[in-house]
């Protein structure tokens, strides 16, 4: 896989430590119905589904943004993932069994080798839950394969979230 | 809710017991990607996730077939819900994360108060997984609500099925 | 049921609105083997995982503290149940296949009608996750069932957890 | 790691294709509590739940019978998992919320190269609901790591579920 774009990436910005933290305004959205499994007794969706969607959201995000594929994304920058570090999410409406939703994902701060992932999940257009994922760009330790090292995030990633 | 499809129900085979079971040529297709948090560390989807992908498969069947939102399936017919009284699948082959895959979903049978449903998926036009599940037309006792007594599926039901 | 501790409850402090935010100290420790089907592709826990493990905590502390089943907690206390306004975790070390962990969970703050519930996480005695929920002590609105509102935790409760 | 046991193993009935399919008497049990995230919006535990508990079940059967960790297994055998190939359950009664229930899981089969494992679920000492998982004792081919083989079940392991 080639990198074509790599040429529109002339910003000294990105090149310099001192840019981040580097702010992006690619948003992806991701519609879906709200299935029964996801759903507790009480009726609203169980809260651990979010954190699901939330990393559904992220993967589908960096898709849109780097037109790579999740599962050839590691292959594609050599790294073992992005793994996350932080999660949070803020319940401020439920979401029931059939609702249609709609899901919003951007990347909310990019840093030196990690970044966060800010998703907002609406219910008939209103916010129904918000949520931030912080994840690293990780690869694994040359000298010991077990540990994994934040690396830095190459500026053609952050040029793609920055188009 | 009003059922203005009723009056096109006139055959008088499936008012008759003996006239189940009852095959129907309705198939439902969904397509959908597979998800990281799908996956266990094999890389290959955990076994429950294709029965949660079965019971997506068999709402989205019946409101394909119906015309009514799943979450309002009880309130339409009078009944508490279709639950589930066996289940099966046989793997074949594994779906992997970032797999795009299709379930297709169709009422093998219906009998007079129960039904199965067959599902297939598909990965990359081969198939990955068979299920089937089988589900009861349901409805709570009157006398004693917390009991749950299988009902007759309605003539309308089996008719939008057959259609 | 009676609640035969409750003369045990004296303290002034407790029924002072100003006695808010409450420390508690009671602890509750759970242990359990991770599976393999809480596993993702890394090899590790997945994080939404976490969150569940968060609310087995929870049911079980309320349960030690309050010798209540948790599904019964709602009609002993005239309550919908505790639902969550948020949640998070920070993800430290990872859990993996077969460690065996201890979950603690505690109180680590009441206020009026809301409280803070700390999870830890230790993989070989070592602190691999941290959670913090928050949670509304709430009730159907008498007015309209669909709504929810919050209630003050009872004096009863708060000393439960402060014994 | 040695099998001290192995010198136990002297019955040539294991050893002759002719002695399959071997039944065992080796049974697991574990109890464990339904937890409020495992149940679904009629208030039971969603159908893929079971399979989970299925999965738990065969490993914990596995560690029991072997005296090796589940996440060991590969590599003690030199295998690469016990995959499954078939699964079912049939639903008798519900299990809710709090619900204390006893997993009992058997080896109901072994054949040459793969098993059934048969699961019970009691609640309050009667069946809820019946499970059945047929797995491989698979090996990554050597020729191609993508694809799998089955492999001949070690007589040693054999003899341990019928000790």
């Amino acid at each position: 896989m080639t990198f074509g774009h790599q040429q529109r990436f002339k910003s000294p910005r990105l090149t310099n430590r001192s840019d981040f933290p580097l702010m992006t305004n690619f948003i992806h959205r991701r519609r879906f119905t709200i299935e029964w499994g996801h759903c507790d007794p009480a009726g609203i969706v169980f809260n651990s589904r979010f954190f699901e969607y939330f990393d559904w959201g992220t993967w589908s995000l960096f898709e849109a943004a780097l037109g790579v594929k999740p599962h050839e994304l590691g292959a594609v920058y050599g790294i073992m993932g992005i793994p996350l570090v932080d999660a949070g999410a803020r319940f401020i409406a439920p979401a029931r069994f059939g609702d249609v939703v709609e899901l919003s994902s951007q990347v909310s701060e990019f840093r030196r080798s990690s970044f966060d992932v800010a998703h907002q999940l609406l219910v008939d257009g209103a916010l129904a839950v918000e949520g931030k994922e912080t994840r690293v760009w990780a690869a694994r330790d040359v000298a010991d394969p077990e540990k994994i090292k934040a690396q830095p995030i190459p500026p053609d990633v952050l040029a793609r979230f920055a188009a």
